[in-house]
């Protein structure tokens, strides 16, 4: 059992890690080595205090080193559900499943809408995480959403796997390619189940499979965490971070805007000092 | 008239100015070049992200450079007080007036609690602030009490024009002398005012003056902006940042806990964007 899971790797993840840390907690992460892919997209960062006039891929850099030099490890598995069990919560990540007595929600917020089907759907037929649900579709047909190149390693796994993918990149420079790849460009507009078949809706067009990947940096918080309290595609959190479920705070972009790195590493402070006032108040 | 007036030179003041800088609004900014001695006096920073595990001096030195670069001007007064004056706001620094469309308070907080007489005197014998009021007690009595040696500047130029100083340093290594300077090293206990003179209280004695003037980091908010809501020693604010007062935002230590540098600049950022917002409704 750990005192603290932490999910997302993002700017408010990584300060609510470092706090945690030098709180001497014992909290497990998930989230990527790479931390996070929107970090690493921006141009040029000059509002943020301490890091004077950065690229996104110089601050991706600083974080990664700080992480490193305070000893925190991340754990490079997707959290598909996160459910109360009472005094505790329950963290799936695929069949695996890890004991928390509090959780900071650090997800992200979704840049674009889920497709219309996506989310009726999920477990039946569509799926967020390629290393949780390929195996169960190997030799099938897959069809596998990729919001950036930050996937490709995910899309490379299901591409070893599958009998056939029809992969739909959302960014330009994508280098997947093979003889079991057809690469789709164009936008999907809805995601409908027929039987165990699942069909991806473009406009002029629409392509079987048997299962669905939509890898995105960010998933609807109320699939990860069913029962918690939304506002539009954000979480509500008082300014004690708290979300409606006790024991679980969110911090960074999926609280709301401004979608800041400045406004993240604040609320992953403030969870994280909430979640230690926490334990100390449920001992 | 500027579209923003920052008060406070900590994190969140640095993070609201960096910001507003960026989003290209016209601003003035009181304060210290010297930042925040409270920012200067931490020992070890080992959780603010982006800063691998710095002094706070390495900190207050980064910030300086951060600021430097961005071409950002403090304007090294003090705000004595922040008046509605409708659709804007007054601020005024001892006799000069400076008027602003809105505000942001980084106030930092009071770490001593006010000396029971010391709110009810204010702008009646109780000063705080040297170069204002200073001049008014030429060649007569003055009591300072100075917080830390930050104010070691103010006091010398009271020193000049005083006839007799009592001071009352809250810290060790104080390197005021003269002969005019009577050092007090007790804590005071009440402040008093018996006719036109003013008396400092302490456990054995009682020491009279024309003036005291009380050099701290912080003062009460609802000294500095009256009418403004409080929650003890803190401001009220909803997540936005934004207090009771329309246009007025807050952010940093003076909002409430946790008091951290993490959570201060993520505030200074929101109360930013917050002042844009509302000076695009405003216009």
């Amino acid at each position: 059992m750990y005192d603290v899971a932490i999910i997302g790797t993002g700017a408010a993840g990584i300060s609510a890690a470092l706090t945690l840390k030098q709180l001497n907690k014992n909290f497990i992460w998930f989230g990527s080595k790479k931390l996070s892919f929107k970090i690493n997209a921006a141009e040029k960062i000059t509002n943020y205090p301490g890091l004077i006039s950065v690229s996104g891929k110089e601050m991706r850099e600083v974080f990664s080193k700080q992480i490193a030099a305070q000893g925190i490890e991340i754990t490079e598995k997707q959290v598909t559900g996160v459910y109360d069990m009472g005094d505790y919560y329950s963290l799936l990540c695929g069949s695996e499943e890890f004991d928390a007595k509090c959780v900071i929600l650090g997800l992200g917020v979704e840049m674009q809408k889920p497709i219309p089907g996506e989310l009726d759907n999920v477990g039946m037929g569509v799926s967020y995480c390629a290393t949780c649900d390929g195996m169960l579709y190997k030799n099938k047909v897959m069809t596998v959403y990729a919001q950036n190149k930050d996937f490709e390693e995910e899309v490379e796994f299901l591409q070893e796997i599958a009998a056939k993918i029809y992969f739909i990149p959302l960014y330009k420079d994508y280098e997947i390619k093979g003889d079991n790849v057809e690469v789709i460009t164009k936008r999907p507009k809805e995601i409908k189940r027929e039987g165990r078949k699942m069909h991806m809706v473009f406009d002029d067009s629409d392509i079987e499979s048997d299962i669905i990947f939509m890898l995105k940096s960010a998933v609807s918080p109320q699939i990860l965490v069913p029962g918690i309290e939304v506002d539009g595609s954000h979480i509500k959190v008082n300014r004690a971070c708290e979300t409606s479920m006790r024991g679980v705070f969110a911090a960074g972009d999926c609280t709301g805007r401004p979608y800041q790195y400045t406004k993240a590493v604040g609320e992953g402070n403030i969870a994280a000092h909430g979640a230690v006032s926490f334990l100390a108040k449920n001992k």
